[in-house]
C-alpha cells in the first residue's frame, strides 16, 4: 500500500481533481515520474499537512506563482483550485492587490489576466 | 488633513511599529518619499483593504518575500509583522513549507534561516 | 478634486494614451483599483516627479521590465511610450543591448523580438 | 580574419545550424550586431573553450535556461542542440528532474512541456 | 524500514556529508520535516535516480544554484559536493563561465567568489 | 595589438578605474578569462558603441542589477560609475524610484540602502 500516492491523489482531487488528470495525462509519455512526485511530494507530504487549511495553503500557492512569473499554466489550476477549497474570487483578486507593493504591476497584471480568464469560463 | 498617509501610520502600527520607525529613519536623508510611498500607498491604500484580514495579507507578503529571494531584511520585518498580527511560529514555517513544490529548497531554507533568528530574539 | 488621479492620467497620456485606455478597460470588470493605482500611484506619483526626464524614465522601464522576464504585454506599452516621449527606435535597441552583460542573451531577445513587432506595426 | 566569428559559426553549426539561422535572420533587420555577439562572444569564445565537453555545456544551458524562465524559445534551441551533441532524450529528462529540489515543480513542468515538443517534432 | 530516508540518507554522504549535517542539525529544532524532505525528495527520490551519474546532477545543480541567485549557501554545499563525487575545480568554474550568456557577469561572478573562498578553505 | 581589451580598458577606466583594477585583481587566480571578457565584451564590445551616452548605459546598469536582485556588489561599481560618469545622486535615487511601479518597494530598498553607504563614503 502506497499511503503518501493514496494521500496525494485525494488531496490533489480537492484542490483541483481535472487539472489533476490533465497534468497526469501530459507527463505519461514523457516523464510519469514527475507525475507520481506531484502526487507523492506536494500533494501526499505537503498539502496533507496541519497548521495550514486548504484556503490558506492555496493562498499561498498562488502568491508564489504570481511572484516567480512564466507560470501561467500552474495559475490556472490554482486559481481553480483556490475557488475549489472554498476562496472567493474577491479574496484571490485581493491577494493579487496585497502582492502590488512587493512585486510591482507587472507580475500583478499577469495573474488578474489569468484569473479573468477562468472566472469567465466558470461563469459559462 | 491626508488620510492616506494617516491611515498608513496606523496600519504600518498594527503591522509592525518598530520596524517601520526604523526604516522611515533609514530613509530620512537619502529618500524620504520613498517613506512616505511606503506609508501611503503599501499600508494606506493597500494594507487597509478590505477582503483579505492582516494575517492573510501577512501570509500573502512573507510568500511573496521568500519567492522572490534578496529580500531578508524585508523578511525579518514581516515575520515579526505576521506574529505580531496573530499568526503563530508555527504557520509562518508551514507557509514557508507550502512554497517547498513551488519554489524548491534554496529559498525556503533561507527563510527559515531569517524566521529561526526572529523567534530566537523574541525569546530573550 | 483627485489631483494624483488626475495627474495620472495626465502623465500616462504623455507616455502611451492609447495602451492606458486598454489596460483600464481590461481591469474594470474585475480589478478596478488596480487601475486607479496604476493612474495615482505610478504616473500620478512617479512619472511626475522632476529628477528625470520622460526619456529616462522610459529608459528605465523598458530595462526593468525586460530584466525581471514574464513582461511582454508590459513591454509592447512602455517601448511604444519610449517611442512616443522621444525615444528613437536605435535608443531603444541600444538600451537592450546595454544589458547583454547583466542579463545574457536570452532576455535581451526577448525584448527584442517585442520591438520588432512593435516597430512594424508603426510603419503600416 | 575573424577568428572569433569563423569559431562561433563553426561551434553554432555543432550544437545546432537551424536554429542558427533562423535566429541570425531574425535579427538581421533590427539588431544584426547582437547576432555578432552570439557568434563571437557565446560561440566563439565561451562553447569552443576547453575544460567541459559540448554535451556537459549543453548539460549547463538548458539547466540555466530552465531556471530563470520566460526562455521557452531558447529551450526549443538549446533541447534541440542538446540532442545534437549527443544527450539522449532520457538525460535530458533527468537534468530537469534533478532542478526539481531547487526550483519547484512550475519551472520544470515547462521546461518538460517543451521538450515534449521537440521530440515530438523529430519523430515526423 | 523506510527506504526512501535511507536511501536519502546515503546519497547524501555520497555528495557532502559534512554539510548535511550541519543543514540537519540548524533545521531540527524549528522544521525538522524540512531536513526529511531534503533526505527523503530531494536526495532519496531524486539524486539516487539513474539516467544521469552525480557528477553530471552536480554539474546541474550548481547551475541552478547560480542562476537562480541568492543561494550563497547552498552554492557552498554543492561546490564542495561537486568536489566531493569528483568534477574538478576547473570543471566548476567552467560551468560557471559557460552560465554567462545565459545569466551575465553578475550572478556568474557572485559563485565564482564563493568557489574561490571553498578552493581556498580546502587548501589548508 | 588587441583593440577590443584595449578599448575595454579605456572604457572602463572611464566608468570606475578603482572597482576595475579589484574585480581584475579578485579573478587573477581562479578564473582570468572572466576579467578578459569583462574588460573585451562588456566594455570593449558593449559600452564603447554609440547610441546612448555613457549616463544613459549607466542608467540602464543600476537599472537591471536593482531589478535582478542579489547584486550589492556589482550595483556598488556602478553606482560608483554612474556618479563618475556624471549622474547625480539625485539622478540615480530618482531612477531606483522609478522601478517602484515595475520592482515593488524589497529591491528598491535594496539598493537604496547600496547607494545610501556609497554616497556616505564619498563625503569621508
Amino acid at each position: 500500500m502506497n499511503t503518501r500516492l493514496d494521500t496525494g491523489k485525494e488531496m490533489l482531487k480537492q484542490v483541483n481533481g481535472q487539472a489533476a488528470d490533465d497534468v497526469m495525462k501530459s507527463l505519461r509519455d514523457i516523464a510519469p515520474d514527475v507525475g507520481k512526485f506531484i502526487l507523492e511530494f506536494a500533494f501526499g507530504d505537503i498539502y496533507s499537512r496541519s497548521g495550514l487549511d486548504l484556503k490558506q495553503r492555496e493562498l499561498v500557492t498562488i502568491t508564489s506563482l504570481l511572484t516567480q512569473g512564466d507560470t501561467e499554466g500552474q495559475l490556472k489550476v490554482h486559481i481553480q483550485g483556490s475557488l475549489h477549497v472554498g476562496l472567493t474570487e474577491k479574496q484571490i483578486i485581493e491577494a493579487f492587490i496585497q502582492c502590488l507593493p512587493y512585486v510591482g504591476f507587472p507580475k500583478v497584471l499577469n495573474a488578474i489576466a489569468v484569473a479573468k480568464d477562468i472566472f469567465a469560463q466558470n461563469k459559462n
